[in-house]
């Protein structure tokens, strides 16, 4: 059999292989139950576990006080960017916005199209998203519902640096690149929300994690779906959820736990992104355009600047069996995600491969 | 290794055994490709393949017509009871409703929560939906959007005998719980939809299945996530999906394909359910309380009338390997959801477990 790959992808991205390993061998018959999680009954006992287990090992690694509801959803950023707008802008309907990158830029634009009174109060576009800005309490509407930030910028390589402090606006994070990758202090924000599908498990959920005091406050016409006190009253299972990826979500915090937790995340995601930066800026070929200090520890953005050779680069580095090294085909250059899942060989194998590219197209 | 149960359960259900072992086979990395499908980039040529397999597939099976679009998209009937209103109710906003069961019932619900006129022009609810109404053009306003029926009835084990004939009024039918268990004419509806957690795949997606003409015109302020020409206009790939039910759902589009296709399927599941009634209606002890021509193939309702004994035949029935025939937490009594991957075996297990429960209990 041919070996797995180091799989550099934005997301869906890598997941530990012992977990994969692990939901292989229960597909059949989990724990010997008698059933596939697949076929599983989301009102069974058996899945009931699962989803009460998937959401304590988060609170427990994440370090998430009682006073914050934690929600499975179904419809990824797409349907945050319209659920953030529709629970919580439900005052004064103004929203601030801190435009990082596309993303960031996807959440303003939605609640632009939903009427909603959206500013931006901040963004590093004329520099095509290379750094992060500064805001201060004195950039935000007094009377905005709340402030949204998109924490870690996939495309652009780029990562808050700070907490920003709204004061009493709740502030309001995505998180789907970057979540589990760092302790955070979850106290700091109204909500964070984050796609699993890059740093935790297969796609089609978000993790929802919002102060409770925040929802319940929806208009009444909104859809079902689309209300977070619907989701919060029925603990994730108001219809039925995404059990499957719940149940990779929860190995995988499981996994976590039992290998340090997020500060044991951290400190090899510290460790292998500064292998790769410090390589990248020591090369003399390779550039990466971000502002130091904003740098992602998750999506490290390279480019060589020569759209041939970089297509050239991507090609033999997946034969090298070093995949999806391509940036979004939005900037193009280089991009590699190494979230939690990707082992430090894989980013030395990386490194070697870059060097060996950098001899021979000098 | 404990033996696999047979799985009644009204959904997420029972899959094919073959399709379980191939995804278990191929998990770690599929097909050699260096890569999980859990890990896949839903941009990338592997799962764009599997994407566009899936749909060609099911176009195959069952005889889709080029005019009608194929979309996989999250948050399932719930929010399907949202997105047809929203996308389809935008003339008149008139929607006429068959009330059948709790879920046409739901789905009429949600239409009346978010402001629009919908009327039940036909309902069984006050005989316990024990039977399926039968609706003519004269029922239906002629200013009516769509017309909304449920049909397959889960919960109460009931199954349009007809399709009815509602003339140029789209005809819009929930099919989760009967989708590829039967040949359908596509042509005779506007719009067919289904969650896969029934009769498909795991949990997370809904199929929809919808003439071309009829989309495209849902008001400019809804969430973009709820607009079907989005996800029409990219191939379902507007943002990531579900990438592994997708994958399973496809998985099991092929398993039909070589078994039969869905006539093959019929046959078995006409055979499966003739059994099941017969034993019920002949034993003196159980009943069926569904009008028998209304009677579903996939759902089978039954009552011994005595809830202790009912309790405990689903207890000792699970003893004995035959799990989740309790009905609905709403009615009560039994139910035994024989979807397509239920084995004629498991439902021969279920009369015998019936016959000397009722030796034993009568």
């Amino acid at each position: 059999m041919k070996e797995r790959a180091y799989n550099f992808s934005a997301g869906p991205s890598m997941l530990p292989e012992a977990v994969i390993k692990d939901v292989a061998d229960n597909l059949l018959n989990y724990h010997e139950c008698g059933e596939s999680v697949m076929e599983m009954s989301h009102r069974s006992a058996e899945f009931k576990q699962i989803l009460a287990d998937a959401e304590a090992n988060l609170r427990d690694i994440m370090n998430i006080p009682d006073n914050y509801k934690v929600l499975f959803i179904q419809g990824g950023g797409t349907l945050q960017f319209a659920m953030v707008p529709l629970n919580l802008a439900v005052n004064s309907r103004k929203i601030d916005f801190v435009l990082t990158g596309n993303w960031a830029k996807k959440a303003y634009k939605e609640a632009v199209k939903m009427g909603y009174d959206a500013k931006v109060i901040a963004s590093s576009e004329d520099d095509t998203f290379t750094w992060i800005p500064e805001i201060t309490k004195d950039d935000i509407r007094p009377d905005a519902d709340y402030v949204h930030i998109c924490f870690n910028n996939t495309i652009y390589g780029t990562h808050f640096p700070y907490i920003p402090d709204t004061g009493d606006i709740p502030l309001v994070a995505d998180m789907s690149s970057c979540i589990l990758s760092e302790e955070i202090d979850v106290t700091k924000f109204g909500m964070i929300w984050a796609g699993v599908q890059k740093n935790v498990a297969p796609s089609g959920v978000a993790v929802v994690i919002v102060r409770e005091d925040l929802i319940g406050k929806a208009a009444a016409d909104i859809p079902t779906y689309l209300d977070y006190q619907i989701h919060a009253d029925n603990d994730s299972a108001y219809n039925t959820p995404n059990t499957f990826s719940i149940y990779v979500s929860g190995e995988v915090f499981k996994y976590l736990k039992a290998n340090g937790g997020v500060a044991a995340m951290h400190e090899k995601n510290v460790r292998k992104a500064k292998k790769l930066y410090d390589y990248i800026d020591g090369s003399g070929y390779y550039k990466c355009p971000v502002r130091e200090k904003d740098r992602s520890l998750m999506n490290v953005v390279f480019v060589i600047g020569d759209k041939d050779v970089e297509k050239k680069f991507v090609a033999e580095a997946k034969a090298a069996g070093l995949h999806n090294l391509g940036g979004h085909r939005s900037i193009g250059g280089m991009r590699a995600s190494i979230y939690n899942a990707m082992p430090e060989a894989g980013v030395d194998a990386l490194i070697e491969f870059m060097k060996k590219f950098a001899d021979e197209n000098k």
